[in-house]
C-alpha cells in the first residue's frame, strides 16, 4: 500500500512556517507498513491544489492532505476535494455542531464564520478533531481515498493518533512494516566510521544502514522491512549487535538519546558527581546536563568563567599562568578543571577553553581551537581540538566532545 | 519568474529528518521576487526523481533541487539531471580538486569514494561549496534551469547566499517583490497582543500582519507585496511604526534577533557588565548570552548552582534561609542574585530558581513555578512565574523571561 502527502499552504512556500507535519505523517505511515513515495506542497491556490491532488491520485490510491481546512477564504481544501471528486459541497450539521460546541466550551462567542467549517463534499465522512473547530474529511470513492487534516500540528497529530492511523492500519492489513532504530556516535567522524563498518554498509539491502551526520555526531540508522513489527525488530537487533561488535563504546546511545543522557546515566550508576567549568562553551555543557531529569543528583556546580578575572578569582587559576600561556591553553584548561573540582568537591570535573569566534583571541589563536580538560581525584587529562563552523556550531561541537570525553572516562574508571 | 523545489531524500519521506531547507529557500526566493508555487519531495529513487524533475520542468523554467549530491550510491541527483537533460556524466577535475583539497585542509585522508563527487552532467556549471566536499551543479539548457544543492542545511545555505541568490536576483529583474519583517515580543501573550493591535490586524490585506507564537514569545510578521524592494520596505516601515506605537518597549527585536541579542546590545551601550546565577535554567541563560559575539565584554561570570551546597558555599546564600524558605523561593532567588553580583563585581545580576520537573520539588512546589530575581547596586526585584510545558520548555521560557526582565531593567535604568 502506498500513499502521498499533499500540503496546502502559502506560508509553507514562503518559508514562514517549516513543515513538520509531513515528517510526522511519514513516520506514522512507515510504522504501519504504508509506503510514502511522494510529497507535494502547493499554496492556497485552488487550481494548483486541484492539479496537485489529481496528479497524486494518478500515482496512488491514498492521499493525505494537510492544511486549508480553516474558516477563511484562503481555506480551499473542501472545494478542492469536491472538484476533484466531482461532487457538490453540502452542509453538515454534525461538523457545525462540533465547531459551535467547542467554541462554547472555550468561552468564545459563536461567529458567522463557522459556516464554511460545515461545508463538506457530498458523501464525505468526518474525522473528529478533539483540539480544534475544523473536523477532518475523508472521501472514499471509486477506489480512491483522500484524507484531509488541519495544518495545525497539534490538531493533525491528535486526529492521526485517534482516528486515521487505526483506520489505515486496518486497511493496510498485513502488508510490509518498516521499523527503524538509530545508533548515536560522538567522536569519530563519518569517514572513520564508514571505514570500520564498510562491509556492513554496502552488503545489505534489508536491513539498510544509513549514516547521517549532524553537528558533532554521526547517527547510524538501521531500517528493516518485514511482514510484522516483531520480525522487523528482530532483524534490527541482529544488525545492531553486528555494528556494536565493530563500534563498541563509540556508540553512546540510541534513538532520541543525547550525549548528556549517557553521561548522567553513567554518573548515576557509579554514584558519582561531576562539576563543570566553561569558557568557550559558555554554559552549554551545563544546559545540556540539566536537560536530563534527575541531573540534580549528579551535577552540583557549573561555572561559566568567561573572563580571566572569573577564572582567577572563582576557579583559582593562577594569575601568572594566564599571563604566561593565555586563557586558551592546555595549562588553563587543566587549572580550570582542577579548580572547579576542588570548589565543588565533585568526583570528576570537565572544563573547556577556546576560541568560538567570529574573531580570533588576543593571542591570535584561530577560531575553533578548543582545549577540553578532565580532572578527577587521581589524575588529569587534556584534549586539543580544532572545530569548524559558526560560533554556535563550535560551541555545540565542543560541548558534545567534552561530554563524550567525560563519558569515555567514566566507562574506563569504575 | 516562478520556481519549484524538488527535495530528494528517503529520510525526508520516512520522517527521520524534517525538511527545513525548503522554508529557507522559499524565504530567499520571495525576497528577490521569484514566486514559488510548488514543492515536491521524492525518495532516493531514480525513476521517481526523474519523473518529479520532468513534471516540475513542465510547469516552470527554474527548479532548485536539494539533496542527493553526496558520494554514496544513494546519491542520485547527478544521474537524474543527466537523464532529464539527455547528456552523459563527465569527470570534472575542478569538482574533484575542490573535494580533495577540502579534505586535506581538514586533515582527512583522501579516499577513492571522492570519484562520484567529480561526475557532473556534461555542460553543467559548478557552484562552489565553502563548507563541504560536494560542489553544486547548475544546468542551463533550452530555456530550462536546474540548480542542484546539497541537502546539508549549512552547506546549502552558504551556497545560496554566496552564489545562487545573487545569480537568480540578476535573472529575476523586476517582478512583484514580497518582503517581510518580523517583530519579536517576549512577555505579553498572544491574546493580549492581539487585543492591543486588533484594529491593525484585521484592517489590512497589504501589508498583512500575522502573529506567530513560539516558546515564550510572539512574533508579528509584516508581509508586503510591491513592485520593488524599496516600495515594499517603505510599506513595512510604515506598518512597523504603527505597531511600535501600540507595543512600544514590548518589542525587543526584529527578524533573527533573539532576546539575548537585545540584552547584550543594551549592556554594551551602557558600558555595563552582568552576572548570572542559575538554578532552574541550569546554564541556559549563560549559554544564550554567550551565543552573541562580543558577549565576553559584558558577561564575566555565570554560576549554575544546582545544589543547595553550591548556592550556600559559592554564592553565599545563607544556610538558614535555604532551610526556612526552601530553594524555590523569592528569598533564595534574591540571595542568589545578590551573591553572584558581589562575587563578580558586575553592575547587574539575574538569578533563577524553580521547578523544571518532571517531578515536584521536596517542598511540593508545582512543576513550572519559577522565581526570577534581579540585583544591582541600589536595588533588587523579584518576579514569580508559573510556566507550562516539558522540562525543556520550562527552562526555555524561564530563561527568556529572565533575559527580558534584565532588558526591561536596562531600559529603565540608564
Amino acid at each position: 500500500m502506498t500513499a502521498e502527502i499533499l500540503c496546502i499552504g502559502t506560508e509553507l512556500l514562503l518559508g514562514h512556517v517549516v513543515d513538520t507535519n509531513s515528517a510526522y505523517i511519514g513516520r506514522k505511515l512507515a510504522g504501519i507498513g504504508i509506503n510514502l513515495y511522494h510529497k507535494t506542497t502547493v499554496g492556497d491556490n485552488k487550481s494548483r491544489a486541484v492539479a496537485g491532488l489529481r496528479e497524486a491520485l494518478k500515482r496512488t490510491d491514498l492521499v493525505i492532505v494537510t492544511g486549508g481546512l480553516g474558516p477563511t477564504e484562503d481555506d480551499i481544501t473542501r472545494e478542492v476535494v469536491s472538484e476533484v471528486f466531482g461532487v457538490p459541497l453540502v452542509r453538515s450539521d454534525e461538523a457545525l455542531s462540533h465547531a459551535s460546541s467547542l467554541l462554547k466550551r472555550w468561552g468564545h462567542q459563536e461567529q458567522t464564520s463557522l459556516i464554511p467549517l460545515a461545508q463538506v463534499p457530498e458523501g464525505a465522512g468526518l474525522i473528529p478533531n478533539p483540539r480544534g473547530t475544523a473536523c477532518g474529511i475523508i472521501m472514499d470513492k471509486m477506489g480512491k481515498r483522500v484524507i484531509c487534516l488541519p495544518g495545525v500540528p497539534g490538531e493533525m497529530q491528535a486526529m492521526m493518533e485517534l482516528t486515521v492511523i487505526p483506520y489505515l492500519a486496518g486497511l493496510a492489513g498485513k502488508g510490509e512494516v518498516i521499523a527503524s532504530k538509530a545508533l548515536r556516535i560522538c567522536g569519530p567522524g563519518e569517514a572513520e566510521i564508514e571505514d570500520r563498518i564498510r562491509h556492513l554498509l554496502h552488503g545489505k539491502s534489508n536491513p539498510t544502514i544509513a549514516p547521517l551526520v549532524s553537528l558533532g555526531e554521526v547517527m547510524l540508522r538501521i531500517t528493516a522491512k518485514a511482514s510484522s513489527t516483531g520480525e522487523a525488530d528482530a532483524m534490527i537487533d541482529q544488525t545492531e549487535a553486528e555494528l556494536r561488535k565493530h563500534l563498541g563504546y563509540d556508540i553512546y546511545g540510541t534513538e532520541d538519546d543525547e550525549i548528556q543522557h549517557a553521561v548522567v546515566r553513567l554518573l548515576e550508576e557509579r554514584h558519582m558527581r561531576c562539576a563543570v567549568a566553561e569558557s568557550v562553551t559558555g554554559g552549554l555543557i551545563s544546559h545540556k546536563l540539566t536537560e536530563v531529569p534527575g541531573c540534580s543528583g549528579v551535577l552540583g556546580l557549573a561555572v561559566t568563567s568567561y573572563s580571566n578575572d572569573a577564572k582567577i578569582r572563582i576557579l583559582g587559576v593562577p594569575d601568572d599562568k594566564v599571563q604566561k600561556h593565555g586563557a586558551v591553553s592546555r595549562e588553563i584548561a587543566l587549572a580550570m578543571a582542577r579548580g572547579v573540582l576542588s570548589l565543588s568537591s565533585a568526583d570528576v570535573a570537565i572544563s573547556t577553553t577556546g576560541v568560538a569566534g567570529p574573531a580570533t583571541d588576543d593571542h591570535m589563536h584561530g577560531v575553533g581551537l578548543v582545549y577540553v580538560a578532565l580532572a578527577w581525584k587521581n589524575g588529569i587529562t587534556c584534549g586539543r581540538f580544532q572545530f569548524f563552523g559558526t560560533r554556535s556550531e563550535i560551541k555545540e561541537r565542543a560541548a558534545k566532545r567534552a561530554l563524550d570525553m567525560l563519558r569515555r572516562h567514566l566507562l574506563n574508571h569504575h
